[in-house]
């Protein structure tokens, strides 16, 4: 018994392409989806969320129960958070995501989100990702901090045995001896995930680096190896932020990204 | 706010003794928990307590609920071995241990086991922590595959905040390029937490080196380095094992082990 | 006093432009080298110095001295091959370049080849970065197996401080706990490295990847994050090859590589 | 071909045992080798000498050449060092070594000090392994940064098959991502290359921790895994040391450390 089968080219030779409203993630269109690391006020995430609609994005992204390594750090809004990303959402005609923890978040998450997030400390927690087979919802499954391939795409298995076919991967970087960049992006990940899967791929640049201005490159050379979209911290007063504000672009920078990438979007015979 | 507080000399001068029955997990005596990997039938682990108690082992571990990389590996025998567990630590006085893969399994294997176990995929799951926060079970907090030294310390703030202070650290070697081990197990971590915090620290050299070769020198060098105990996958049939054959011991390799051990105890001014 | 400053920004705001002949490293085109990994025969050198000529590549690549992990395996041709390069360098009107392993091939590789290069095993080997400081040849300096950033432009200060400022980083992957791939390319440091360094900079997605089917994605996304020009392994029958045949592209590939990425140098405003 | 043979124990089954005047390093007794990490006056080195003989050392260690990150930091004292090292070896009848960086110094090292050394740096360095190979002196050989064992047991290859057998192999922690210490000391491949080869097998728990304090523990867990040596950095004034002075024993605490290894040393079978 191989470690996983429905996850690949052999099991399904076309490309997995999942349909949220009028947003097709792993079609030609490559998708964007940004927001704010964590929700922290209604007012913050409408502000942002208004913002990365005008640049283009396609779905807006937020956590409401957020993963941190110390218990003394903020750890999220919670349900309120999800209210208003519901209410932010629909304001700007927006798909929306968000991380759930828990298996009892995901029914939760599921009754105001339209895509499910699987952190990068999740990515080995089985149960998480069994429960997340029953779901109907589409699943952004992060590779682990040191996850190899072959771990991501068993993790994936596991969903897809467990009933969903709905599994977005999202290459983040991977922990590494370098400590300039928060961590390591490894974007050849990307493009041997692409032949060996048929889900979409999609790379977060913003927790990759870890650094603000190398979230552009990044996202570029992201699309250029053949991601499916990109997952991009965004935040009007990243100074102020209460998780990830180094990573996180300011508005004008995201829209000034939207608009480059155009070119690299179509040099891969693809659009934005 | 500095990342945790409750697990330091800072906090707490003293080492932490957890008392289990007649067993005390931090003071002078090294404990030695030892069983199967996994359980696999009544017979199995009994064969192997019988043993390993023999030997002079305090603790018997083995997995009900076992993560594993591919969902198509053998999963545990669930809640069918806890009633193993418990039976046959009973006969043969041995306290018990087992893993918690989910929050609603803490309160099934409270009820028929002693010590609960996180594993290191689940680290850093923090609902997990909370949770076991809450349980008046001593937790052997197992370190992730790619954790610091910090992050393994505040997965162990967490356990405390949340009301529980029984925390066993467990180094069971990291993530590194080798490969000819499993893992590369790094006892100069066991040093560096033995100073900074008061809970009582334990090695497992068979994840560690994933070679049964390498189980008893890694045991000794374990125990000059400074560990509280051991925790050690011993099988007797290692070559049918279901899980993590290759790097169990025999029962008379384990005898040996027991036997060796003692001078090593004894040149850092403890017993077993 | 800080670990370096000749190569920093601080130090020199505008880009380095390295130029040998003709050909400009570090200026709007992007610079392709290519060819063999080691010079196994005039003919072998001559097959795919044609090709690749005729593909567009500035430089020719092909190594005389090999550092092998075993000394068992094919060690170069040595100054044999030196002559051969020479000879088919100046038939095709190509740029040469080949590493050097010591201090007394210093010379002697600089009477055939135009550009040295110093492998990634060689970047901490600082007798010799501080004999190459006294050439007056361009050297591309690999980054080492797990060097930091930092230390990799701690090599290119000894090479500067020396006397040569004509220093070409190369990005060629690191080592990490990944298998699928041969290294892990770390794109984020090649854009982290031009914001700091006013050097070029140039990446080797033949060892990066150590696979013939990602050469070109990563290829393109070098170009994307700003990298000043590509080192790809090409051989005409890399099958029989004596070295690297896995990672070296097919001259058609190579052929539909160099057409392929001309969108990707326009999208970042440069041609190649 | 396999990658290595002469260094394997199918090759030459018992232990190798070099023997330099009276020591014999590979056999019963543990060979303590000690003194500052680089050699800064004949006062310091000759002060520091005095107290490791008195606690034991057999050997005297110090750098006249010293590879460092940066072109800006001490670099060694050179020859002059070479001299001090011959004349304070020779005052308290201590065996000398030393590290050789450059084929050069091969030479003039050898007629100064009676092993030479190899540095991490320069475990791929190939023609000085080569170069080593000629020499009649004894090699320690350091493991590479982020070499394998594998590749540490062909770089000890590339030494014997060029005609020196005396090649003593050395761990001194490998890099990976924990940053609190400085490297990640790796036992586990102490005992597994005491079983693939004949060769002696030391540690060197000052650049393995970085830290003073975890010296000691990691000395004797070395002892306990069966090395059959470790190498100490010992100052008489770390504080001021001109480098690595936070790795550094004070003499008070060697002496301390050298009493209580015995007993670690006779659990093992052996003597110090």
């Amino acid at each position: 018994m191989p470690d996983y089968k429905l996850v690949t080219r052999e099991h399904q030779q076309q490309n997995t392409v999942i349909e949220v409203n009028d947003i097709k993630i792993g079609a030609k269109k490559i998708i964007v989806m940004a927001g704010p690391c964590t929700v922290e006020s209604k007012e913050q995430l409408s502000t942002i969320a208004k913002y990365v609609k005008k640049s283009g994005a396609g779905v807006l992204r937020g956590s409401a129960f957020k993963p941190r390594t110390s218990p003394y750090s903020f750890q999220g809004l919670g349900s309120k958070a999800l209210e208003y990303i519901k209410e932010v959402g629909k304001k700007y005609n927006l798909i929306t995501e968000t991380e759930v923890m828990e298996i009892n978040q995901i029914d939760l998450c599921g009754k105001y989100v339209d895509i499910l997030r699987v952190g990068a400390r999740n990515m080995h927690n089985f149960d998480l990702l069994k429960a997340l087979g029953k779901s109907s919802k589409p699943i952004i499954l992060k590779r682990g901090i040191s996850a190899t391939i072959n771990e991501w795409l068993c993790a994936a298995e596991y969903i897809m045995l467990n009933g969903n076919p709905k599994v977005i991967l999202c290459e983040r970087g991977i922990r590494t001896f370098e400590t300039m960049t928060r961590n390591t992006v490894d974007l050849a990940a990307v493009a041997l995930v692409k032949k060996i899967t048929h889900l979409p791929v999609i790379v977060d640049p913003s927790h990759g680096t870890g650094i603000r201005d190398l979230v552009s490159p990044i996202a570029k050379a992201a699309v250029a190896v053949g991601a499916d979209g990109l997952l991009i911290e965004v935040h009007n007063d990243p100074e102020n932020a209460l998780c990830d504000g180094d990573q996180s672009l300011l508005p004008k920078q995201f829209e000034i990204l939207m608009q480059e990438i155009k070119d690299f979007s179509l040099a891969v015979g693809r659009q934005i």
